[in-house]
């Protein structure tokens, strides 16, 4: 980084900005490095990992994996069914948790949960058998499962079905169930416990009714071109529903089931424009679960929050969690509520953005970025910034407003930790009280701790004969 | 445009680059001014039309008028209904024109239309009908419908109409029939007659009952979501259909027609991304026709060919057309068509350009610059172009890309001519030989004769004490 005059003579910078101007004052052509310096406490870990032979060419097969997985809706089913849930045995969202440490939305979601089973008669009732841990909690993650917000399942409620014939694995997510006062975002009264039982006894029947009839509907190929209408597939799914709706509608017809459920069915589906996402988020999931387990890579394979912590897995270190603290989203609030009502983040749909869209897709639909109280460049900004963290892009997933670009793809640890910006994640905001649902929609972060012991863990776990 | 060396002098240039570059270079202050001479022999005119003192508030009359009017969709009914059409007697697109000069598509469209109405029993028979001018033909535009290429409508075809509760107008489109062999691309083989029959016999009955049973479905504000999610509205319409069958559905379902019947259509309507071209265009009409009729306005409130010519109507010259030779457009073939296959321009769905979007909303629909073979940077570069001709923007139809700018309404006469631009037209084309139908979609422009003929009427027109 030394300068001196004289024709022809180019200087190389990087890091702080002063350099390179102070060399162009001398009429010295530079040429500037973006560089920052890496995440204070990480540099020996990250060496060891960056030197890690095998890291580029896993990493390469990461995103293979993930970028040529299918995923396919073949079926809908109860969750005692499809997945094996005993009575007062309850997914939730995020990593692992007890009672003891669950926010409040994942409470509300477990009470409503547990009087929609009939376990309990009241709220009251439902909270004193769960204080005295009468139940069993797990990640729906553990079992290839993925629910929005608090992401509770239990055993009546019915599940998508999704295949991925190239790999060979499925992945399940339950049914979306509209915005405000839902279960998912912590509501549990008696018109949430209702809804749930309609959608039990009516929708999920007609869904799997119709589903079966189609012979399966290609979810890889409807996210390709929702993300060319305006969606970026996590917290707008706008077209993505309607084109669900395409696909069921002519075996939905002919179904021989009552008119008025039909009719029911097709208004709750297209009133609903998230009904989509949980069919996004189990394919982004089935991507994954593809990209998991190779040796010395280090993509991210979950990110997940439940509501307490936020975890990430990574692609060499199979289904070991790392954690840190959720954080509260910064965007826009429902009516009058304020930052001082929202839970830290929660739910399973970040598998959207560790599959590359949600916010890495901000590009792709503008007219999120209000929702959210951003501007156009900000959407645009955001994408770009995306693709220094990745290891590659998705050409299955091509963002018209970028030349077509595939969406940035396959989060990088190291990448995170050297440049030290955080993937960028849409999300909706939970009430932190038990029982309020939904109170905003914003962005947000993993908490960099996530990425700090991930890069120690991979660094412990490089054989002596992989460095170099 | 004098020059002189000092401190704090500034110089303004207009036109040619090579004044700003001079003075540049000799470290003169320059502001330049975008200016290209007028087409040449438009020039007194011209002058004598923009020192009419009514044409600011003319114009800005018509532009509020344009983007305030409604479009809803208030019934559908067969033509001899809604515009009492009699039998032997066809509407057609853009300007008037005899059989002897008319092209292959419009023959073919009519010859299909007068076995499909029974008139005739076989092609030749009605080519020779034609011929011997045994029917009446009269612009769609005439009568305050519109039809896609050769928009050929005869009294048992079943039209939407729409209704601008605002401005008191009505306006009607025939049913879109889908891609490839279909008469409005001149096609009239017996699938052809079979489709429209099947259209006459379902599809009409079907979507007026439903239609009926909405109330009424407001085209415009699909219209202002549809260019949030890639469609311009002209060559794309994927999310408008999809949301047009959103609105029908529910009734649809409850209607108690046949099962069998509600899932062909649903299934024709779905299946067919440019359904809504045909509620886009009589939406722009009821735009248009609003923004008609203020004396000393420049605003053109039409643009349409018949294949032969393309017309334009301009809002202080009333229902008078200004016309000049149809062009052939420029873009990409379906199989083994080329440039000598194709009719030149053709279609009243140039409407959709004069209210705004179509060719003049590129830069919302990316997608669509592959389809005609060009590039992002293209689409958003149309657009800028675009509103340089236009006299405001449509605050309602907002495009994300441009953060949320509304699109460029209200082509001005004066503005083509000072600027030499043209607007640019998004199409299918045709081909030139009667019964062929679509051999491919690009990009096309009206013919300067248009606007030279115009500005002379325009300029004929100001009264001697409105000249400044």
């Amino acid at each position: 980084m030394t300068a001196g005059h004289g024709a022809g003579l180019t200087v190389v910078t990087a890091g702080a900005q002063m350099f390179a101007d102070s060399l162009r004052a001398q009429g010295v052509a530079t040429v500037e490095v973006a560089w920052s310096p890496p995440v204070p406490g990480t540099e020996d870990a990250l060496i060891r990992v960056m030197l890690d032979r095998r890291r580029l060419e896993a990493n390469a097969a990461a995103l293979a994996a993930l970028t040529s997985a299918a995923a396919t809706l073949v079926d809908v089913r109860p969750a005692h069914e499809a997945l094996d849930l005993r009575p007062g045995h309850f997914l939730h969202a995020g990593p692992p948790i007890g009672w003891n440490r669950m926010p409040g939305p994942l409470r509300g979601a477990l009470i409503g949960a547990v009087v929609y089973e009939g376990l309990a008669d009241t709220a009251e009732e439902a909270e004193a058998q769960l204080d005295a841990g009468d139940f069993t909690f797990e990640p729906a993650h553990h079992l290839g499962a993925v629910g929005p917000m608090a992401g509770v399942v239990s055993r009546s409620m019915w599940m998508f079905e999704l295949h991925d014939d190239v790999h060979g694995h499925r992945s399940w997510c339950s049914l979306n169930e509209g915005l405000g006062k839902v279960l998912r975002y912590g509501a549990y009264s008696p018109d949430v416990i209702e809804r749930l039982r309609w959608m039990r006894d009516v929708l999920g029947p007609a869904l799997q009714t119709a589903t079966r009839a189609t012979g399966g509907i290609d979810i890889v190929a409807i996210v390709a071109q929702l993300v060319q209408m305006g969606d970026e597939g996590h917290n707008r799914n706008r077209a993505g529903t309607l084109m669900l709706l395409k696909e069921l509608l002519p075996a939905l017809i002919r179904s021989g089931l009552p008119t008025g459920d039909v009719a029911d069915v097709v208004a709750f589906v297209s009133d609903n424009d998230h009904f989509f996402l949980n069919l996004v988020m189990p394919a982004c999931k089935l991507m994954t679960v593809a990209a998991s387990g190779f040796p010395g890579s280090t993509v991210v394979t979950t990110m997940a929050r439940n509501g307490t912590d936020f975890g990430i897995q990574v692609s060499g270190l199979g289904d070991e969690w790392f954690t840190g603290p959720a954080q509260v989203a910064d965007g826009l609030y429902l009516g009058d509520y304020g930052p001082d009502d929202a839970n830290p983040d929660i739910g399973d749909s970040a598998i959207t953005e560790t599959a590359g869209i949600g916010g890495f897709a901000m590009a792709t639909a503008p007219a999120i970025v209000r929702l959210v109280g951003g501007s156009v460049s900000d959407a645009l900004a955001t994408t770009r910034r995306m693709y220094d963290l990745c290891v590659g892009e998705n050409p299955r997933w091509a963002l018209p407003i970028l030349d077509f670009r595939g969406t940035p793809t396959g989060i990088d640890v190291t990448s995170v930790l050297r440049t030290g910006h955080l993937p960028q994640i849409n999300t909706g905001m939970a009430g932190r009280v038990a029982g309020v649902g939904q109170v905003g929609a914003g962005l947000v972060s993993p908490p960099m701790e996530c990425f700090e012991s991930a890069i120690v863990a991979l660094a412990a776990a490089v054989p002596l004969a992989a460095s170099r």
